[in-house]
């Protein structure tokens, strides 16, 4: 045996992610720091570590074809992350499901600087409108976001016919946010709408 | 007289604007359609009816000139707008406030399309992070926006500590809900933040 089994192997030295999916997550990495214009083939492949030609080979549809499986990694990701807060106990409030989904961007922002924003929210503004690919790619994503939050606030006691509208209101002031926080370089936005909105969501639950 | 004078000439006949401004007018809505990295100088000028070789003479700093004046243009003109809705007699409550500003938007989006979103969040998503004039431009009209924000808020009745905080959400889930509008192409994003906000802002008058 050349290698030690995985069992045995220190957690620094996993065995390392296929390209393909290297290329997915650099692609969700530098679309979230400037958008999807910007973000060419080559430096994605560059970003995995894999070699030019092999994205013809794993993505035949070129360009549109990695962005969008990218933004469904993405929306995945985040709605598995709206789930897991959600299933903690104690169980939380609402308010305090948006502190955990807004306060995880405050703590990264703080600790790591504002390189990142959200890769739906960078697709929205500079690449949707020109490729229907894309927007029906970026439609899915923010749809299975909203609908873990959602699915998330009616497990938490909103009644069902208010668990959509704030749904709605989370997700917007989460991303303006990130918004104003990065491009101002301060975490006073997401501090904000979070303390504005926690007493708004905890009154929400049923009776 | 080969013209009429002005004030003869019907409104339709205006005097065309000079060439810089509508080249920075150009830059605005092409930001607001497609962000920085897709709107290259040649299409602001083909789209202000400019010649390519006056941008050097009216921009002399290049794109980064002209988009950091654009996002100057795009800040002044929401604070205007803020500042004219505060003026309105009947004063609105600051939750009628924050519906005018997103129902105008709302209101864009239902009869024109969804082609448009804010200039400043493009610019925030896919242009500043490589660019410290375009940060700083784009913090500066980001802060112009805000503070009309929340000097209408205290003309309208909301305690000084108050003001701040309720702008940053305001701001925010506008943002965000024009993110939403324009992916989904449907306005139930903003009618879901101005019915969910307008009791949270009239909650914050004083007395």
């Amino acid at each position: 045996m050349t290698q030690p089994p995985a069992a045995a192997r220190p957690r620094h030295e996993r065995p390392p992610l296929p390209p393909r999916e290297r290329m997915l997550r650099a692609a969700v990495r530098l679309i979230s720091m400037q958008g999807v214009t910007a973000t060419g083939l080559r430096e994605i492949a560059a970003a995995a570590g894999a070699p030019r030609g092999s994205l013809q080979h794993y993505f035949p549809g070129g360009k549109d074809q990695l962005v969008a499986e990218a933004l469904a990694i993405a929306g995945e990701v985040a709605a598995r992350r709206v789930r897991r807060y959600a299933a903690r106990r104690p169980a939380p409030t609402p308010g305090d499901l948006f502190a955990a989904i807004a306060g995880a961007w405050r703590d990264s922002y703080a600790s790591r600087g504002y390189a990142e924003g959200c890769p739906l929210a960078a697709t929205a503004t500079d690449a949707a409108a020109a490729s229907p690919v894309l927007r029906d790619a970026l439609r899915h994503a923010l749809d299975t976001w909203l609908d873990s939050l959602a699915g998330a606030l009616a497990t938490l006691g909103v009644p069902a016919s208010r668990t959509r509208p704030l749904a709605l209101l989370m997700f917007a002031a989460l991303e303006g946010a990130l918004i104003l926080a990065r491009s101002r370089e301060d975490t006073q936005p997401l501090d904000a709408v979070i303390a504005e909105l926690r007493p708004v969501l905890d009154a929400a639950r049923a009776g």
